[in-house]
């Protein structure tokens, strides 16, 4: 059993606001279906996404494996098929279902899932107005499942993106230009701080555990760079110039017909942008999204800069609170920044770092079957910042560590600059 | 326009019963997809399948682009976006949504799809009654769509065999064992004999124009192969040994696990297999379908026999009538052969020829855009005759030459023994 | 054994001029590699390709293992491991080193094949000299290495058509401009002919047994295509306008770079030619090489042409000598056609036909192991008939088939057009 | 130019001992392929590999290029062709041939080289014994052809593995089986500390600037793993249970046959390895090498240990002498550790980290084109330490940084396990 991400109780949790927590978290996700018909939730449109309909049976998956199995002793599963088509990744918990062909699952329908999803949730308000969550168990299938909401939005748009009419998940809304902020830095002292979640309340087990970090003084921009900087680098050459890539990201590059970010389209002499409302018009003054590493990386050494590492990211960040433009606007898309200090640290798009997604000192994951949960992807990745509008809100903190393939650009990512000092 | 296809009326063509076969052909398309949900109608499990709802649409979009488009002065298309999405490989009607991608349609929906049919019904039967079909065009246009109807029972028979749990796309028949007849050889003379249609009814180009071929005398096999058969060979070492197969089919073998049919299974110590009916137990009598062209010529070869040449098959069949077990029985599989001559020649089972498919001597293609339909396609494929199980009825003739490539196993393929004498 | 190939003597075949006709052509190969270093001999730029140096192994491992070991009861093997090494295909052999990794085998070196080679003819001289050739295997033997002499020089063309610096087998001739004969039609009347190798002498097996045809009356062209008449075409835009083009070949040509034959580069507002003479300025009125079956089709559409069948080629050759620009001239380019009638039919280029390569009716395999020698061959490929500049003289017949599939270009292949009438 | 690596004279610097450094490396260079023929110095056996011949070629390119043409005025190239040829991937010097190709050309042959290499040696002496090496652009030139000294050797042994007769580089030694230490642990009391490279010597850009690092106490192998203790894991079944692998290590172990380290074969019921000697019975009590970071990450999981990071690698060994087994002794494999403490932490294997080779704070890379040295590989690769036998002696420095990607192993690589302490 997992007995390391929640060890004891939240400070005012009783099992009512437990299940009242639950049921939010699960609502929220039907919500996000709603614009969507049964063949959009059919979708896979790349091996790294998945099925609308998946995402909502996996995260049921999650609380019948993790908890209604080992805890109900009579409980037996709701169809048996169902271990093998919804466990994502989980070696230990059995044969999984190969990633790549999530799509060709139409049995079950959505509406047959939505069936499980009921169950599940009857089962799970049951054993929570009974047991609360004395494990944590329960909190970490919320966060498990909030992760997915997230991902959902990712993929129907990558999906989207590929249909030749470009459809809108939800209408645009009234497009005045926003102003942003002019850039500016922020000094950061450094020193000898410490980085990481402590024991006050829930975390991932890669946030963990709190240690100490010796930080040399540096710089950070005062908000993400916008789509009007972005497409100056473009109209600079940028892409066309090897000196400012990583190799791996110019030889990406020259196997790839693109010349911009993946949602960017030029059409009749200027910049369109696809995003869940549609293709619209490029506003330059909007915080860019949807680059890769590479770009972002690109970007910063064509800007004189380089990317932060996220041990300066998240010292930068104790004193800003975890406030900003999350998903619970649903707008679903990054705005300008405002001049706040270090705007939009919080929201809006997650920032890439020049970290890579690696174990904490001292790190060990949690335990049972649930350790497969982010230790195991421990390579090749790096980690990014501070969640995006289409991060659920009450699913941040400033320890909080996402990470992607360098060269993956379909979740909401943008770039912060920073500087070292000497 | 088109002026090869039908340069004259059909006999007893009367417009109303060029509208009847028109509908009932549109209608059987309809009922194809009775037992499939919206999400089985938007699977495409590979490149070279389509989905449902696609096959649908695309067979609609070839009456308005051929007939209504040209022929009514007002007619404007329903969804000028369908004529990207929905053109399959028609270069000179313009450009084509990618092939592979065709399973990231799901707008329209399947609902938007059956009323886009509705729309081309209503018109079609209006100038049905004023017009009738004087060019041809409509019975090319229903043949077309027979083809389709053969083509979605092929695909979501492949989509559903990717699927874990195997799901029926009807009900399995009480399985009675039947029997099958002994083999035994039917002799044919040769000599100077004359394939290929004639003007006297509907054909395709490629079948055209009727040419003299000489033949050296043979033997055909009175049935195709039976899965019992085939089950000797592999037992035999069939799939281990390379003296068997063409250089193509062995390297293939090596590059894949698979050392049995497709859609056969080993499980429990038996063969199973996977047909619309679900996974069933194999029977031996029933004959062997969904082999590709490798292993039909491996298994000739270790018979002690080839397979026939199209003109072989042609000229033996000019005394049987096309009849047969096609698609309007609905059983959907292929059955034990009887001991009739020739038996199963028409029906059941393609069966794979040992002659490529290139134009007969003075071919030349339907003129206008539909030029493209088979000419185009007149190279790496090999031809196979006699039509299916899952074959629309009247829509075969003795010189219909179909066309797969010889990996491609997901038709309704199986063979029949031949032998030159000397 | 084999018992096929050659049943009996060659009719003036002494002892010594059976051995005389080995070492010239032991020789001929030795001289071929004069213009190469121990590296240019190593290189293989392509799985389809091979090293010179293996070509110059594999032809004396051929010698040993269908000659020696069998009928020479004391011989053990040069070196026990060449047989892994120089087995190119023969399964019934025994394994084979993987054919994509030969450039791999810089062991054994040049010097040690060349010993390799000598050892082998010291045996073979000392077998000639006892029992001759009765069973038609050393006259097997020998054909084999002709087709690996023209192996040699496609191959080594290949790799240095790779090189940056274009390098030069052979310098090239001083370049008077040949005029080429104007195009013109020869009529052949068809009916029922016979075409295929009779008794007379070598042949392989797939070009018997000789067989009747039926042959509608058709024109053929009295030269093949030039290099100006290739460069009309691609001036029209033949590579961009798909209704010239099968379905398969415009698939490719969207998944690659070219727009033009392999060899030829457009460079300082011309058109160059590599060759083995290093990159030269096209010569118009010499014959077009190194086009695929792809290229020659959509050429002979634009001309409002088509390719002859085999049997077409092969019936118009029965009054024509085989005689013409072989390898032994050692210029190993194609030039200008005469004004002779079907000029060039042998020699300077092979020609592409639209003839599957697919067995004769009553086709039996060369008996013993050389029968993997051509059947296994027998899918997918096309015919190409007369012989090249690059090809051995005295290897040639009317009745020779070689083969390719549609993709291939590196072979010295050329397209004549015909036409049928009616 | 290049203002960074070099910024004083190293100390006891006449010209005279400058050029004599550079002979001797150049020489060492020559020695490696003596027991090489024109063939084997051709071989490019993937990608990632280069011929011996490329290697000769291209440091001397690089002297050519950095050196002889900017210094003196009146220099021109030996043959403006190798421009192309040579240049490695300095995309600011200009274009490069095709990385992957290198094996093709043939063209200057070895011997050509070899004068290539005489006359840039002349010119090297001359300027030495006027200039010496003001700017230690000399200095980046050696240290840059001892590291494709090493480069051969691995390439060559990577090469000569694929092999069936997996050839010997040099004979074996006498097998006497050494003892090896038993493994124990030593103390690292950790704080804040420092790593990279000072101003004392040459260092390469990647290992500077020196700074401050917070380490955790931990616990460091006194010996790198042995060939016995892998062969433990893999009898326990470490191939075969994913709970010890990276995700990304087990899907590529999936896509993959091999189950034992690349060059490890299991032969009569024991494990041989691949060496530069050829296939020897594996020695259980050598140091293991040729293993990938995902193997050396699972058998740490496995070993319940895991590696160290860089720092802490580096910081444990500052007190350690820069002395080991490197390749002056001509063995070219690793041997049994001793008892000394933190034993073969120089020279062996290069030890894998855990850390992944990033920029240290306030890198900044080598001024002008040599700029593109280091920095531009900065993704997805991981550090490793220490040196190997393969590695030229007075090369290794504590700070020294080696990289590969985690799926490589063609590097002599092995490792040391570390634990947290708490």
């Amino acid at each position: 059993m997992l007995d390391k991400p929640r060890p004891k109780q939240t400070e005012d949790g009783t099992h009512a606001r437990c299940a009242a927590v639950y049921q939010r978290c699960r609502s929220d996700s039907l919500a996000l279906i709603a614009p969507l018909g049964e063949e959009d939730c059919q979708l896979q449109s790349m091996p790294d996404a998945s099925p609308s309909k998946w995402h909502l049976a996996h995260t049921s998956w999650f609380f019948e494996t993790f908890i209604l199995q080992p805890q109900l002793p009579h409980y037996s599963p709701y169809n048996s098929d169902f271990a093998l088509l919804f466990n994502s990744y989980y070696n230990a918990i059995g044969e999984q279902y190969s990633r790549p062909q999530r799509g060709l699952l139409s049995r079950p329908s959505l509406a047959e899932v939505l069936r499980y999803r009921d169950h599940i949730d009857r089962y799970m308000c049951d054993y929570l107005a009974q047991h609360g969550d004395p494990e944590g168990l329960v909190e970490l299938g919320i966060q498990h499942e909030k992760q997915h909401q997230e991902l959902l939005l990712m993929d129907i748009k990558h999906a989207f993106s590929l249909h030749p009419a470009f459809p809108a998940y939800r209408p645009p809304s009234p497009a005045a230009a926003q102003p942003q902020a002019p850039l500016s830095w922020s000094q950061c002292d450094g020193g000898l701080v410490e980085i990481g979640a402590d024991d006050s309340g829930f975390s991932f087990d890669n946030e963990r555990p709190r240690h100490k970090v010796w930080l040399a003084p540096y710089l950070l921009a005062n908000r993400p760079v916008s789509n009007g900087e972005y497409a100056a680098f473009i109209a600079d050459g940028g892409y066309q110039r090897p000196e400012f890539w990583l190799a791996d990201g110019w030889a990406l590059l020259q196997s790839e017909a693109r010349r911009a970010p993946a949602y960017w389209h030029w059409r009749d002499d200027q910049w369109w942008e696809f995003s869940l409302c549609g293709l619209q018009p490029l506003q330059d003054t909007q915080t860019l999204c949807h680059i890769n590493f590479y770009e972002a990386s690109a970007y910063a050494n064509w800007a004189g800069a380089r990317l932060p590492t996220e041990a300066e990211w998240e010292h930068a960040s104790r004193a800003i609170a975890v406030q900003g433009h999350f998903a619970d606007r649903r707008r679903f898309h990054p705005e300008a920044a405002s001049d706040a200090p270090l705007a939009q640290l919080f929201g809006d798009v997650w920032e890439w770092t020049n970290s890579s997604y690696l174990a904490y000192p001292g790190f060990s994951p949690f335990a049972g079957s649930a350790g497969e949960y982010n230790g195991k992807f421990m390579s090749g990745q790096f980690v990014l910042r501070g969640g995006a509008c289409i991060t659920p809100s009450e699913h941040l903190r400033a320890s909080y560590r996402n990470f992607f393939y360098p060269h993956q650009y379909w979740q909401c990512a943008g770039l912060r600059l920073a500087r070292s000092t000497d």
